[in-house]
């Protein structure tokens, strides 16, 4: 910890965020680069599948792996105020009693959760602040929150979602079916989903009314947008009462206060 | 007015709202047919510049014209609750007192207004309610608000607006500088307009971030689209305190209800 | 016919070219616009289905109709060169021998021709220059070919077609399944339709490639494009042998035409 | 070469094509990997800048460099058929006489050559085939020769170009010049440059008619795309005499060969 600068902006925290990251995979190689890229947050350690010990590229923070791992006695050595999670559903089963005992934030983007994971962080969610969305980049939540509001403002507009992705991502976007709950629309007949070439990622979300179109589209040009969602995540979470949250809780509470700034 | 119908749901007005026309050129009569359609609307008479008298096509409301109309004779023989004007910026200093005086409202979405128009409307808004904007469809406005909100989230944001519009408008589109001005962009950098064949109108706001890119637009397909703003006006301005509003203020007004339903 | 005028650029035909025009609906009052605006083309008359006679507005052009009208005396009182048709199926079972025997061109923008009709229409072929396609414009005719191109140099690349229209179009845009058989896509695998608002056409063609992706969007913004459509064949039509021709046959002659000067 | 195998389709050559490889930054890296996973393909060597000998990660191709390397007797020791270029302009300065006088295959993708680079090149095109072009993509080249074509179907649709990039991408793009050129646009005045975030890169060219629109668009995922490209010269370069090519002409034979086949 390092001492207080009174004169730094309020929206600063006066001390650095100290992570974890647990999951060393494709995101989560990009999100430890998003990390590592920010000045407020200390990225202690990363914890990977794989048995072994190295050093992230670029940097002195260590990768650690392999069943042995003792995420008690980590943490018990290099300490973390979140532990941000990209890794396999299973692996909150491993962590989360610990991290809330110790009142250690939990910040989860695996979108594959089972619903006795979900209770595992909820529990959690009593005692520490635990934060989780299968998207966690700002602009799918924006995007969530402005259609939300627009579905209320027009409700007889007509509203379909199109979903582009690579060729062989076979199933439905979780994103997509994420947005058409939110929306109110049955994802089976509102979703269209194209499936072509390499393409990273694209939402868009069209509200027809009969003089006039809206479309709100969201293009994904790297998985390091979750390393930036993570960020403002740790950023949002800061200083809240322990609970369970969603990024859209987050993204609209900022939305809320901006809203009031902007009109 | 007549005596209230406490069954009715808040947001509908008990009875009708009687409506004036000013303008009868194309947008002018695209907004007619609207306010035709509407349940709630009685449109009562549509004002037009050249003179002689007729009925607008597939109704009975007389479409009437020339130098010697008398406002006052004409809301004294066919009463209204408001007067909506599509017509050009002089037409505001000839209805604005009368209409001021008689505690009738007044929508305008006149776009071409100086100083001295806008200066009579917001006198009139001392003593009934004037709203004014130069675009009141429902889709520019709400992407205004929601392009204000994302700025203020993501100030570090790159934004630009691309408007494409039919070959023969020579200038910057108004809405897209008015567009600009909201999000705090400097017109002549960050507007880019493409002027090609046909396209009624396009607006498009682009939020670029490193790893993820959020596009906001609007497509028109034709004018009703202004009447429909207008009917969206009527609703809104029903139990208003005399005031000078703007359409972006009604938009966001709805916006909030919206958004604290929505979370 | 007029008399030759040897001042006329090469490519305009030295005499105007005659048409009579079947159908008035929707399209057809369009069609019978774009037909007039054109100094070519000389507008004789056009038959509608229901009974009565009156002119096109803002033209001396006949609009005749009803069950008694004898297409061979028309023709026989006022001579055409070509009959253009956006009215309904059936006509042609009227029509197809008398222009057939006469020598007088064909044009049909029909779009729910079943076998009979279009067996009716290969006949007069034999004699008389007959052409037919369910979608006339230039541009969806474009995309057509350049895609059928594209699918050629780069056979891997995934496809896919998303097309968009309004809300009360119930069934799967014709266009669209042209497309996808031109392409050798399966249609109820490669469409995706949307249906919102008041959308009046949009076709996207979207290739994808491991790297890149490529789009062909088309956009409808008013149905007098099929009028536009009608003045390229009459063009392309001029000197050509009896036969029976498709928009895309014509369009793509003059693609390869325009692909020699270009390379 | 080896004897010829009658029993392979005649599109494939019979033997594989060596190849070397000059340039590895961003474009060279991801150039090698595409020539590597390419089964007719044998990427020999790859040239880079600085000094020191290393192997390509997942492969034991030999990356030299630095500048006492002999193209001459590196080309002794491991001979191939082409050198493919994503060095920088002075590069060939170096080599283009060796690989001439050899008849060995240029392909250069150097987007920032100067009047001396090409004369080099087109002087090397006499006794080897020369292939140059500074954006070699499949998609930008289609889009670039179709658009050619659709300007002399429709000579009177106007276009525009917009291209979108990274912010930090300061000049207009300069594919998006050879595009305004090759479609016979002035750039300064027809190519808008939209800069946000982190847009890979995005090239639109607008065809606007008066009641149809037609867009063609192509998006970067990754410089993955240049290695692909060069892919497609290597074979479409095959048995080419000597001489110097386009990037857009190799396109412009595969595209009439496609359109014979199409129509």
């Amino acid at each position: 910890m390092t001492t207080q600068d009174s004169t730094l902006p309020s929206s600063r925290p006066e001390t650095a965020i100290r992570v974890g990251l647990m999951g060393y995979g494709r995101a989560g190689r990009e999100v430890a680069g998003q990390l590592l890229s920010d000045p407020v947050v200390q990225l202690q350690w990363i914890v990977k599948r794989s048995a072994g010990e190295s050093t992230h590229p670029g940097s002195n923070v260590p990768v650690l792996g392999g069943d042995q791992l003792d995420i008690a006695r980590l943490i018990g050595e290099k300490p973390v105020d979140f532990v941000v999670d990209f890794s396999l559903p299973d692996a909150c089963l491993g962590y989360a009693k610990t991290l809330a005992k110790k009142g250690i934030g939990i910040i989860s983007a695996v979108s594959a959760y089972q619903a006795r994971h979900l209770n595992v962080l909820k529990q959690a969610g009593q005692t520490t602040v635990v934060m989780h969305s299968p998207n966690i980049t700002l602009g799918i939540n924006f995007i969530m929150i402005a259609g939300k509001i627009l579905r209320k403002l027009a409700p007889h507009a007509g509203v379909e979602i199109v979903e582009e992705h690579f060729k062989d991502k076979t199933e439905v976007s979780g994103t997509a079916i994420r947005l058409a709950q939110a929306l109110g629309l049955e994802p089976a007949k509102k979703i269209n989903s194209i499936r072509v070439g390499g393409i990273v990622g694209r939402h868009e979300v069209i509200f027809g009314f009969p003089f006039q179109t809206i479309r709100l589209i969201h293009d994904s040009i790297s998985r390091a947008a979750f390393g930036q969602g993570a960020l403002f995540a740790l950023k949002q979470l800061q200083g809240k009462s322990p609970g369970f949250y969603t990024m859209e809780q987050l993204v609209s509470e900022a939305f809320s206060v901006a809203l009031k700034e902007a009109i």
